[in-house]
C-alpha cells in the first residue's frame, strides 16, 4: 500500500451529494496515497445535470484569501496541482495566477490542468473563460481535455488526420503542453480508418467505441499512444474528473518500474486511468440497471421538462459507485488492463 | 472489504490544508464503505490552531439553501447523520432544525452529534450556542463530548463518583441521549480510585493516562464500559473529529457478530474508535518526532506570539497522518485492540 506519495493541491467544485469535481477526484487520490489539499470553488447541493441545484460559489477574492493565508503559513508547497471546474472568468484567472506562482516557485511541479469547458459540442462556461484557459496551458504538465475541449482550445475542428495532428501540434507547440491526454473521442469512421490496425476495435462489435489518445512531446522525445474502449450507454457525470485524478495519481516520470514495454510515463498513467475509470463505470452501469424502473427512465427532454423528478432520479441512480469500487481504484481488485499502445508514425504517415 | 454500508450526511467544517472536521472524518468513513454527503459549514485555509487562518463561513441561509434543494431533489435521505463544528448560533440552529426533520422523517436514523464546544476548559464557540446544542441532544442517537463539553452541557463539574454519575444521568435522562461516549477524560486520582481494579492503568507507568467512557441507556438496558490509554505528548488537532467518525462508522445495533463477549454495539464502536485513533496518533507522533528540530518546537506562548511561524510549523508537523495510516482505518493493518471493558456497578456502587 502506498505510504505517502506526496502532496496534491486540488482546486475544483464541491457537491454535497454525489461524485463530480472534488468528490470524484479527492477520495481516489487519497486512496492512492496522496495528501490532498482541497480548495472548493463552489459548494453546491448536487451537480448541475440534475437541473435543480444551488449553493455558494467562491469569489475570486475568497479564493485569493485562502491561497494567501496558505502561502503566509507556508502551506502552499504542493508537489502536484490539479485544477478542474472554476466558476467564472475572475475565479479562473485567480486560479491561473496561483498556478503561475506555484510553477515559478517549483519548476518540478506536476500540474494537471483539466480544462473544464464543455462536452459534446456544448460550452459549460462563459466564452470569456476560454482565453484564460489558453493562457494557462503553458503552465501545465499534463492536460486532459475531451475532444470538444481540444477543439475549443485549439480552434481546430478534428475531422481527419491532418486536423487531429494540427490540434495536437497546437497544444504541444503553440501552447507548450508536454503531455496531452484526449480522454475520449468518438470513434467515427475517419478516426477508425486512421488508426493502425492493431489499435482498432473489433469490427464485429455493434456498440459505439471511444478512443483515448495520449501524446507526449518532452525533452525532444515524441510519442503517441491510443486505446479504444466500448462506450457505456447513457451519460455519467464526474467521469472526466475521476479520469483526470487517476492520470495525475499514476503519472511518475522518475519511476518507470512496473511499466510494461512500450509504455511511457504518460501512456502508463493514461492506461491506468482508462482501465480504472472504465471498471468504475461498468460497476455504476450495473448498479443503475438494477434500480427500480422509475429510477432509470431514459432521457426524454419533453417528459423530463414536464416532470423534473424523472431526470433527478435518473441522475441519482447514475452517480459513480466510487465507494463500492474503491478496491478497483486502489488496485487491489483485478480488472481488465486497457493498455494504450504506441501509435507508430502518427506524425509522419 | 465493505461494499456499500449506507449513506451518511456529514455536516462540519472544511479546511483546505490538514485534517480536522470533515477532512478528518469523511475519508475514514469512505474507506469504511459509506457514501458520504458532505456539507461544509466553513471553507477555511487551515484550522484555527495555526493562529492565522481564513476563508468563508456558510451562513444559515446558505446551509438552508443546500438542505432545501437536496430535499426537493429527494437527496436528503441519509441512514446516518454526523454533525460537528458549525460556526455561530444561527447556523447551528439551522443544522439542528435539519436534524429534527431527518429524525421525524426516519425514526431509525442514527445521529451522532459531536457537540464541538471547546476543550480543556476553554469554550471555542459563542455562549449562545450552548443552549442550542442542549436542545439538539434529544435528537441524537450517540454523542461524543470530551470531558469539558460534558461539563458545559450538563452544568455539572465532574470531580467524584457522584458528579460523574450525575453528568451521565443528565445526558441520558434529562436530555434523552441513549448513547454517550466521553471521548477522553484525564485520569485524575478520583477517577483512578473509582475505576474497578481491572480497568486501571499500570501503576508503574509515569505517563499521563486518559479514559474513554461509553454509557448506553436504551430499551431499558443500561451498561457502562471504559478503557484507559496513555496520553501522547502535545496537542493534536482533529482527533475528536476522527474519533467521532470512527464511532459512527463502527456502531451497528443490528449486527453484533464480531463483537467479543461483554461488548455492546456502543462499546464495540468505541473500542474500534479508541484503538484506531490511538494508532493514527502514534503514527502522527512518530512522524512529527522525526521532523527537523525547527518544525517541532514545544509550545511557548511568549516565543509563539513573537514568531508566528514557530507555532505554524509545529501545527503543520502535527497534522494527522490519516493518509499514511489508512490501512489502520480500514482494519487491514493489525493494531493493538483497546477493548472497553464493562464497568460493573457503575450506577450503584
Amino acid at each position: 500500500m502506498a505510504k505517502g506519495k506526496g502532496r496534491i493541491l486540488s482546486i475544483q467544485s464541491h457537491v454535497a451529494y454525489g461524485y463530480v469535481g472534488g468528490k470524484a477526484a479527492v477520495f481516489p487520490l487519497q486512496c492512492l496515497g496522496y495528501d490532498v489539499d482541497v480548495v472548493n470553488t463552489v459548494n453546491f447541493s448536487n451537480h448541475s445535470g440534475y437541473g435543480r441545484f444551488g449553493g455558494p460559489r467562491a469569489s475570486a477574492d475568497e479564493l485569493n484569501q485562502i491561497f494567501s493565508i496558505m502561502e503566509q503559513n507556508e502551506l502552499l508547497r504542493p508537489d502536484r496541482l490539479l485544477t478542474g471546474y472554476v466558476p467564472g472568468a475572475e475565479a479562473t484567472a485567480a486560479v491561473t495566477a496561483l498556478a503561475k506562482k506555484l510553477r515559478e516557485h517549483n519548476p518540478e511541479l506536476i500540474y494537471l490542468l483539466d480544462p473544464v469547458l464543455g462536452d459534446s459540442g456544448r460550452l459549460y462556461v462563459a466564452p470569456e473563460v476560454v482565453p484564460i484557459y489558453r493562457d494557462a496551458l503553458p503552465l501545465a504538465t499534463i492536460i486532459t481535455p475531451n475532444w470538444f475541449e481540444v477543439e475549443v482550445l485549439t480552434e481546430v475542428k478534428m475531422t481527419d488526420a491532418a486536423s487531429l495532428r494540427k490540434a495536437l501540434w497546437t497544444l504541444h507547440e503553440k501552447y507548450r503542453v508536454p503531455h496531452v491526454v484526449i480522454s475520449s473521442i468518438p470513434l467515427k469512421s475517419w478516426l477508425t480508418d486512421l488508426l493502425p490496425a492493431h489499435l482498432r476495435p473489433p469490427t464485429t462489435s455493434d456498440v459505439d467505441y471511444l478512443a483515448c489518445i495520449a501524446s507526449s512531446q518532452s525533452d525532444g522525445v515524441s510519442s503517441v499512444h491510443a486505446k479504444c474502449f466500448p462506450c457505456l450507454p447513457g451519460y455519467f457525470s464526474g467521469v472526466g474528473d475521476l479520469f483526470s485524478a487517476l492520470v495525475l495519481a499514476h503519472f511518475d516520470e522518475a519511476n518507470i518500474e512496473g511499466q510494461a514495454s512500450g509504455e511511457t510515463p504518460l501512456s502508463y498513467a493514461a492506461s491506468q486511468a482508462v482501465s480504472k475509470t472504465h471498471a468504475i463505470l461498468s460497476l455504476t452501469h450495473e448498479a443503475a440497471s438494477a434500480l427500480p424502473e422509475d429510477e432509470r427512465q431514459a432521457t426524454d427532454e419533453e417528459l423530463d421538462a414536464r416532470e423534473p423528478m424523472r431526470k433527478i432520479k435518473r441522475m441519482r441512480g447514475r452517480e459513480l459507485r466510487l465507494i463500492q469500487g474503491q478496491d478497483i481504484i486502489r488496485g487491489t481488485q483485478p480488472i481488465d488492463y486497457k493498455k494504450l499502445e504506441p501509435w507508430a508514425g502518427f506524425w509522419t504517415v
